[in-house]
C-alpha cells in the first residue's frame, strides 16, 4: 500500500509538471475533480467498492454513467473498478429494473422517484454489504451515479447510504445568450464554448465535459442561442451543427433548444410577413419544426424574446402573446416540443413604471396559452439586478406555468471579476413567500408547480459559461453555476448546504476551511448590494456595459434605460414611489405584502428606495438620517469586500497556489471597483443633494466629472 | 529502473484520465512537451545531464532557463535535475564569461556569437565529459538552454554537441492583429490571448507559456495590438496593461512594441491635428514616448499602418510617409525604440496596378528615413495570398532597411481549418532572388541586411494565437508559427528540415512517421494554391471574410478589393497583365526577372496569370490548353487533399486519438472545402468563357447562383 502511495504522491507533482503550470489546477474540472483520497478515505472507498455491477446492455447513457464511476474511482484511488457480474462484499450495483434481474429482485420504492429519480443505498444483498443505485430510467441512473460520487467528494459515510431523490422542477435548462459569431452577450468568460464556425465535422472534448458538469447537477435541457436570435439558426447548416451538439449531449440527459427570431419566416423563409395568424407563416414554422425533428428527434422546443427591447414579434401585426406563442406551440406540439416564451417585456412608449409593464401585459392572459408553452419570468420585475424584490407575475397566473429565470452571468454585478455567490440571491427569490395562497406560497412553490398544480414546470439560468479555461471566469463563479443546478433540482435546498458542498467538492474538505469559506460565500452577495445599490435602490450602472457605476446618466433615448428613472434623488429625497401615492407597483402584490411594502414601519431596509421616495433626512430604523444610512450603507459594502479579502488570506493553507492567487487578484479588482463605486455615486448623491458627508466619513477622491469622464468602449459581453 | 519505468507509465495513463480527456494532448504544450522518454533515450540524457553548474546569482533570464531545463528534465526522465558547483561525469555547465569563471576559463569564440547568440558543446572538462551552454548575455544561455532541449527532443547525439548559432535578423517579432475587445482581426484560433479587461492585476499563466514558447525559436518582440490601431492602447490605463505584460516577458527576452493609431493626439490628446510638422503634435508623442518608457523601460516600439485602407496618417495633412515615421522615430529615438512603418499602401483613387503602388510610393523616399525606422513590407505585393511573386521593393531600396511582413495566420488560406504548411511558402520568398546584385541577391539576403548593409533588420509574422486550447485553430497550425520563428532566427534554413524538427518535438521521432508527414506537410501549400488560385490567380476569395470563393465579385466600392479586379477574366482570355503591353509591373523587378516574367517562354506556369492576360486556349508547356490546365489544377488541388486524408490515416499508429482525430475531422472539412473551391471557380468561368469541360471531368453539382447565395454573415476573423 505504501508503494501505491508514493506512486500516486509522485503522480500528482508529475502531473502537474508535465502538463505544464496552467493545467495543474486551472479550474477546468470543476467540482468533477476526484483527486486521490488519503488514505484512510481511499481505503473506506475501495472498501465500499470493489466491484461494479452493471446491465448487461448498457445504453449510452448508462454507459456515460459507468465512464463516470471507473474515471472517478481511478482518481480517488488511482486503481481501476472492475466490473462483475456477481455480488459481493463491496459491491455496487447500478441499474433499472428492466435492464437489471439484480435490481428488480429488490423491494425499491420505484414509484416515488419518477422518470428521473433515484434511489442509492447501501444494502445487505446475499450477506454481502453493498451498494444500490437503481431507478426507473438510464437517465436516473446516471444522476444517481452522481450523487453517488458527490457523497463520496463530500466525505460522507458510505455504508449507511440512504437516499431517494427526484427533481421537483421538470425542464431545468440553462440558457446561453451566445451568438452565432461566438460573441456571448453579457457573458464575461470569453467567447462561447459553440464553434459554430467548425461544427458540425468538428467537435470539442470540451462539449462532453459541459455535458458532464451540467448532467452531474440534474440539468436537462440547453439553449444553445441568445434570445436575442438570429434567424439564420434556423438555417439547414446551423440546424445540422445544432444535431451534432444534440447528439453529444443526448446520453447525458441533455435536450437542445434553440431562441428562435419571430421575424424568421421574413429573413430566412422568404415570406413578406410573420404574423402568427396568417396560415402560411404558420405553416412556415410547422415545416420548420418538422425538419429540426427530422435531425433532432428529441429536441427541446423554442425560447422566444419577442416584443421585448426591439425584438420583432405578435405585437408587430397587432396580435397578442398568446397569439404568437401558440402558433409556435402548434408546430411544436406534435414532437412534444416546448415554448418558453419570455416575460421580460417593457415599452418605452408606456409611461407606467416599467416594474409593472410585464404583469399588466401578461395577467390578461392567464390560462390563454397552449398547453406546452410555459412563461419565462425574471427573478425581478426589472432586470437582474444585486437586489430585486420577486417579480410579482409569481403567484398570479395560476392558470399559466411559468418558470424562473435566473441570471448566472454577472451583467449589473462587476462581471467575472467580482465574488458575489448568487446562490444567496436564488434563495432570497425562492423562499420569498406571495401570500397568493395565504403563508408559505413561496416562489418556490410557483415554479414547482405545487402550488397551482402546473402541468408543466421549469427553471432557467442565464449561464456564466464560455471558452476561459477555468469555464466561468473564475473558480468562484463555477458556485453561481454549481448552485442554480442543485436549485433547479430542489428549490428547496438552502443557499449554505449549497457552497458548503461546492467547496468540499472544489477545494477542500476540511471543516476550517469549508466553514470559513462558506461564510465569505454568504456575505459577498450582501457586499455587492451594499457597494453598488443599497437600500432597495437599483439600476445605476453605466450605459451599455453595466459594469461601472452610472447613476448620474440621464440622457438615453428611452427613459426607462436611465439610471435616474430608478433612483429619483433630487435635492429633496430619493427612491422610486411604488405606493398608492405613486406608480402603486404594490398592488402587483397579494396581501398582506402589498401593504407590508407600502408601510414605512413595516418594510424592511433592504427593499426601502425601490417602493418609497423619502427625503434624505428620512430618520431610519438605525436611527440615522436616510443619507447617513446611505453613506453608511456603501462604506459596509467596501468593509466587507475587505474583510473578504482578509478571509481570504487566512485560507492560503488549504488551496493550491494558482487558485489561490487567481481569486486573491480578482478580490484586489474587487475591492479597487468597489471603491470606485461608493466614491461615484456618493460624489454623484452629495452633488444632488448638496449635504455634507457624515462625520469621520472620508471624502472620495475625485470631482463627479472624473468618474463622469471614465468611458470603457472595450468592456466585454455587450 | 524497472519499477521507475512502471510508475512512468502507470503515471501517463493516470495523467490523462485525473486531468480529464481534453488536457491529455490537446496541443496546449506545443513542440515543448517534454514526454517520458522510452529506456534508452532517457538513459543517455541521463548520462548526458547528471547536474547543472549554473551562475551563482542567476539573472532572472537565466532562472528561467535553468527552471526550462529542470521542468523538462523531470518531464523526459522523472527526475529531478540536481544543481550543484563541481565538474563531474555528465555536468552541464551553463554561463556567461560574466556570470560564470568555469566559462570564462574555456577558450570559446564568444567574439563569433553577439548579443543573442550560444555556444553549445560537448567538452571534456578536467577529464569529465561536459556539456557547455555559454553566451556573452543570459538571453543568449535562454536561446541554448532551449537549442539543447531541441536536441535532445529530435534524438540528437548528445554526447557530441557542436553548435555555435546567433541570429541573422535583430528583430524577430510577432504582429498581433488583437483588438482591445478582445477580438481578432484575421484571426481563427478563439480570441485574443491578451485578457486586456482584467489586466494589469490578473495575468495569466498562458502569458508566461507563450513568452516560453516564443523563446524557445529566438522570437524577441511582439506587437501586442491590431495594425488597425485603436487609439486608447495608449491611455494610461492600457499603459499600465501593456506594462504587466512586459513584466512577464521580460525575463524571456521578448521586448514589447504596440501599434499605433497616427491620429491618437486629436483622439485621445485634445488636439486638433496629428500633422506631424506640427510642434504640439511632435511634443505630445514625445510625451507620450517618455511616458511609456517610465513604465516600460525596454519597451520596443511602434508599428504603423498610415494611409492604408482607411487609417489616418501623414498623407490626411500632404506631408509624406517620412514625415510620418520620422516624427515617431524622434520621440522613440532617446529611448532607443523603432519604428516599423507599413508599406502596405495602395488608394481606390489610383488607377495604376495595385501591385505597382507600395513601390511608387515608397522607393522615392529611399534613405530618407531616420535610423531607428524599419519599412515592414509584406512578402508579396497584393495581400497574402496563396501564392504571390516577391514584393519588388524587396531589393530596391538599398538605403532603407526593409522588414519582412509574413502572414501566421491564414486570411485567404482557408482559416485555421486548412492544413497549409505555410514555411514551404515562406522558404519560396526567402530564397527569392532579386538579382538586384546579380544572382544570389535573395530576398532574405536584403531582410538580413547583408546585401544592402542595413543596420537595422527585422522580420515580423502576423500571428495565428488565440485562446483555443491548441493556440493556433489546429496542431498543424503550430509548425507554421514554428517555422516563422525558425526562419527569423536564420533565414536560410530548410523549410522541410523544420518541418521534420517541429514534427519530431509534436508528435513522434519515428522515421517513418517524420518522413510521410513531411511529405504531406510540404505538399500541402500547393494544394491550397492549386484547389484556391493555381497558375498565378490571386484574391479571388469571397468579399470580407475571405474564406470562399467568390471570383464573381465586382461590385465592392474599391475596384481593387474585387476579384475581378485580379483576374481579368472574359469571354477571351483570363490573367493580369503586367508586362509592358499591360500595367508594366514587372520593371519594378530587376532584370533579368524582368525579362523572365514577361516572357511566355521562360516564365514558371506558377505565375503565369500575375503578369499575363492570356486566351483561354493559349497552349500551356503541358500541351493543354489552359482553359484546361486551369481545371486539371483545380482538380489536382483536390487529389491532394484527397492523398493528405490517406497519408495522415497512414500514419494513425503514430498518433495519439485526439490529435489524431481533430486533423483527421479538419482534413474532412478541409476536402469539401476545396471541392466548394473547384466547383464554384469552374463554374464561374465557364459562364465566363462559355467552354465545355475538358472530357473526363466531373461537372460541379450546383449553378452559378447557387455558389452566389452563399453567405457567411459570422465568419470568425473580420
Amino acid at each position: 500500500m505504501n508503494t501505491l502511495i508514493r506512486i500516486v504522491g509522485t503522480l500528482i507533482i508529475l502531473n502537474g509538471l508535465l502538463s505544464g503550470a496552467a493545467s495543474a489546477e486551472d479550474g477546468y474540472d470543476l467540482w468533477l475533480r476526484y483527486q486521490p483520497l488519503p488514505d484512510t478515505e481511499r481505503e473506506i472507498l475501495t472498501h465500499n467498492a470493489t466491484a461494479l455491477i452493471t446491465p448487461e446492455n448498457p445504453s449510452a447513457t448508462t454507459q456515460v454513467a459507468i465512464n463516470e464511476m471507473q474515471r472517478a474511482f481511478h482518481g480517488f484511488t488511482g486503481n481501476h473498478l472492475p466490473i462483475t457480474s456477481e455480488i459481493t462484499q463491496g459491491t455496487i450495483l447500478i441499474g433499472t429494473p428492466d435492464s437489471s434481474t439484480a435490481i428488480a429482485r429488490l423491494a425499491l420504492p420505484f414509484g416515488s422517484i419518477g422518470k428521473e429519480g433515484f434511489l442509492l443505498r447501501s444494502m445487505e444483498i446475499n450477506g454481502f454489504k453493498t451498494t444500490v443505485i437503481a431507478a426507473n430510467t438510464d437517465l436516473g441512473l446516471l444522476y444517481g451515479t452522481f450523487e453517488f460520487l458527490r457523497q463520496v467528494q463530500t466525505k460522507q459515510d458510505l455504508s449507511l447510504l440512504d437516499i431517494i431523490s427526484a427533481p421537483d422542477i421538470q425542464l431545468r435548462v440553462l440558457n446561453h445568450w451566445d451568438n452565432l459569431d461566438r460573441s456571448v452577450e453579457r457573458g464575461y468568460a470569453g467567447q462561447s464554448i459553440w464553434d459554430w464556425w467548425r461544427l458540425p465535422t468538428v467537435t470539442e472534448p470540451r462539449y462532453q465535459d459541459y455535458a458532464r458538469a451540467n448532467a452531474s447537477l440534474g440539468i436537462n435541457g440547453t439553449v444553445l442561442n441568445n434570445v436575442n436570435a438570429q434567424p439564420e439558426v434556423l438555417l439547414p447548416r446551423y440546424i445540422a451543427k445544432t444535431a451534432a451538439l444534440a447528439d453529444i449531449f443526448r446520453p447525458y440527459g441533455i435536450r437542445v433548444f434553440l431562441s428562435v427570431r419571430f421575424s424568421s419566416p421574413i429573413e430566412i423563409g422568404g415570406l413578406d410577413t410573420a404574423d402568427p395568424l396568417n396560415p402560411e407563416v404558420q405553416q412556415w414554422w410547422k415545416d420548420k419544426a418538422d425538419e429540426i425533428y427530422r435531425h433532432i428527434p428529441d429536441f427541446g422546443g423554442f425560447l422566444v424574446k419577442a416584443n421585448s427591447e426591439g425584438q420583432p414579434g405578435p405585437q408587430d401585426y397587432d396580435r397578442t402573446h398568446v397569439d404568437g406563442a401558440n402558433m409556435l406551440a402548434a408546430a411544436l406540439e406534435p414532437h412534444d416540443g416546448t415554448v418558453m416564451w419570455r416575460a421580460f417585456v417593457y415599452s418605452e412608449h408606456n409611461p407606467v413604471d416599467r416594474a409593472k409593464q410585464a404583469y399588466d401585459q401578461f395577467k390578461p392572459l392567464d390560462g390563454d396559452f397552449a398547453d406546452n408553452v410555459l412563461v419565462q419570468v425574471k427573478n425581478g420585475a426589472i432586470d437582474f439586478q444585486p437586489r430585486e424584490p420577486f417579480h410579482p407575475m409569481f403567484g398570479t397566473m395560476p392558470n399559466t406555468p411559468l418558470m424562473m429565470e435566473f441570471q448566472i452571468t454577472q451583467e449589473y454585478l462587476g462581471f467575472s471579476t467580482h465574488l458575489v455567490y448568487l446562490g444567496a440571491l436564488y434563495e432570497e427569490v425562492l423562499k420569498a413567500d406571495t401570500y397568493v395562497q395565504g403563508k408559505g406560497s413561496t416562489v418556490a412553490r410557483v415554479i414547482d408547480g405545487s402550488l397551482h398544480g402546473y402541468k408543466q414546470t421549469g427553471i432557467a439560468g442565464v449561464a456564466n459559461i464560455g471558452v476561459d479555461r477555468d469555464w466561468s471566469g473564475s473558480i468562484f463563479n463555477q458556485a453561481d453555476w454549481y448552485a442554480f443546478g442543485r436549485l433547479a433540482w430542489n428549490p428547496d435546498l438552502d443557499a449554505r448546504d449549497i457552497a458548503e458542498e461546492w467547496l468540499k467538492m472544489t477545494f477542500s474538505t476540511d471543516p476550517e476551511f469549508v466553514q470559513t469559506a462558506a461564510d465569505m460565500m454568504m456575505r459577498s452577495r450582501e457586499a455587492v448590494v451594499d457597494y453598488m445599490t443599497p437600500l432597495g435602490l437599483a439600476h445605476l450602472m453605466d450605459t451599455g456595459h453595466h459594469y461601472g457605476p452610472g447613476p448620474w446618466v440621464s440622457e438615453l433615448a428611452r427613459p426607462e434605460w436611465n439610471p435616474v428613472y430608478y433612483h429619483r434623488a433630487d435635492s429633496e429625497g430619493i427612491g422610486f414611489d411604488r405606493t398608492p401615492t405613486g406608480s402603486n407597483a404594490v398592488e402587483q402584490y397579494a396581501e398582506p405584502l402589498a401593504q407590508h411594502f407600502s408601510d414605512l414601519d413595516t418594510i424592511d431596509d433592504k427593499d426601502l428606495l425601490w417602493f418609497h421616495h423619502l427625503p434624505w433626512d428620512y430618520q431610519m430604523k438605525s436611527g440615522k438620517t436616510l443619507w447617513n444610512e446611505l453613506v453608511s450603507r456603501y462604506d459596509r459594502g467596501i468593509e466587507e469586500v475587505e474583510s473578504m479579502q482578509a478571509i481570504w488570506e487566512s485560507l492560503r493553507p488549504y488551496v493550491d497556489q494558482q487558485r489561490f492567487e487567481r481569486t486573491a487578484d480578482l478580490l484586489e479588482v474587487q475591492l479597487e471597483e468597489a471603491n470606485w463605486w461608493r466614491n461615484a455615486s456618493i460624489t454623484y448623491f452629495q452633488n444632488v443633494n448638496g449635504l455634507e458627508l457624515p462625520e469621520g466619513i472620508e471624502a472620495p477622491p475625485y470631482s463627479l466629472e472624473h468618474y463622469k469622464s471614465l468611458s470603457f468602449p472595450y468592456a466585454p459581453g455587450i
